[in-house]
């Protein structure tokens, strides 16, 4: 176990970086917060770089059980100053327990032949509606995350804490427009796109066993180019005086219809 | 027409004070921002103290056409500069159209034997949350919220913009939890809780005509004192490994399940 206890070591700088999406893509790490999010990194034997305690903070058994259990995985466990883990954390009344994972892409090209349900998400914007979405996603047994186009980050701590864990058990994928309508040529998975305009209701679409759920981003739903290579539009019908809803509430209301047709068959 | 050209005018300053609960309590006042929504507050008849604008910023025809507008309906209009915009504005980049809006606040006592879909909201902290799940309400038909207890403030700004109007068109109603188990001997419409726990699914449920949907908070959901009053409880079935889904995306799933049986009636 090591020891830090200035604020203006490298180590710890670095930490308070990954705020920033330019320092996470070069060095392909990512901060985590809290016990539960550790527990499930660790649960799910995501890959760690470090984790970070401060032992006036950690008073839960559960977090001093984690550290034992990372410390048998091999991860570098490092005890910092109060003051220390103050300076990068993102929480009110932190916990005392952080980490520093290693981002985990997979490419388009590896999801050849897509199984179970997916869902692509075309210039998303707001990292805690991506993170709520994986939450749903994995909530509603999907299996991967595809971000299309200038999406915001998977990693972004907003997104990593939204996730509530379920991004360490999704396969995500970054990729543009052009590569995606590519890929279509290749993969004979359908793809379902979710559109504000007039199509079938979500309610009467029949899903197929493996299928591609394709939702827009928060202000202009999905671009021409990606509804032109959609198999299928469906939609979700609305009553009141607002004229869309929330993406994520919207992504949640069509997976778990699609999570319930796929348990009653 | 009126214009302010001291950022540190009496009016101004209190502008600014309304992202306080204290002072919003206090004046029954709270703070409305950008082109859609002030459009939403003018045809909803929204009960609008001030239209402020900065002829700067604000460039879209429908920006003065709502400035027209608010005159006829002899709300006040405040040109301010840029600069004392800019001191109040809770945008980035911002369109130069905010509004101060009166609360509109309904009693328990009043809604006696309440038509239609409500939802009752227990100790939701996030405002986010709560603006999100006006606009699923709205979207779904719904006619009005209850908040319990220590919640946050449904005119909180960031509950106001992401009810993305919602809020101008419901009733929101805010009360105790002696007060609501009191009312519960007083009327006959149904109190339909939702829990994680094993209850039945909301899909199976078939929902009365006049029902109130009750939603816990996004840490401890539904507390014992209100679970004992409901006369149902339904959860949704799920999957992966997360424990819980978003409050927002939880109450959608279960509000556009009432909506779509409503409407195959």
């Amino acid at each position: 176990m090591k020891q830090i206890t200035s604020k203006s070591n490298e180590y710890i700088k670095n930490i308070r970086r990954l705020k920033q999406k330019k320092f996470r893509d070069e060095t392909g790490n990512y901060y985590i917060e809290g016990l539960r999010l550790i527990g499930e990194a660790l649960r799910t034997d995501t890959h760690l770089e470090s984790i970070l305690f401060c032992s006036d903070l950690l008073i839960s058994d559960f977090g001093l059980q984690a550290i034992k259990i990372a410390e048998e995985k091999g991860i570098e466990i490092i005890e910092v100053t109060e003051e220390i883990f103050q300076s990068f954390s993102l929480k009110e009344g932190p916990q005392g327990l952080a980490a520093v994972g290693k981002q985990k892409w997979i490419d388009l090209d590896e999801v050849i032949s897509p199984k179970g349900l997916w869902i692509v998400l075309d210039k998303i914007q707001d990292p805690g509606n991506l993170g709520t979405i994986m939450r749903s996603l994995d909530g509603a047994g999907g299996k991967g995350l595809i971000l299309v186009g200038n999406s915001t980050d998977a990693y972004h701590p907003t997104a990593v804490r939204s996730s509530t864990g379920a991004l360490f058990s999704k396969s995500i994928c970054k990729t543009t427009e052009s590569k995606l309508i590519d890929w279509k040529k290749t993969t004979t998975v359908p793809f379902i796109g979710t559109v504000c305009e007039t199509a079938i209701s979500y309610k009467q679409y029949e899903y197929p066993e493996d299928m591609i759920l394709f939702m827009g981003s928060e202000q202009k739903g999905l671009q021409k180019e990606i509804i032109a290579i959609c198999d299928e539009l469906i939609t979700i019908p609305m009553g009141g005086s607002v004229d869309s809803l929330n993406l994520a509430c919207a992504a949640s209301i069509v997976l778990f219809e699609i999570y319930d047709k796929r348990n009653r068959k």
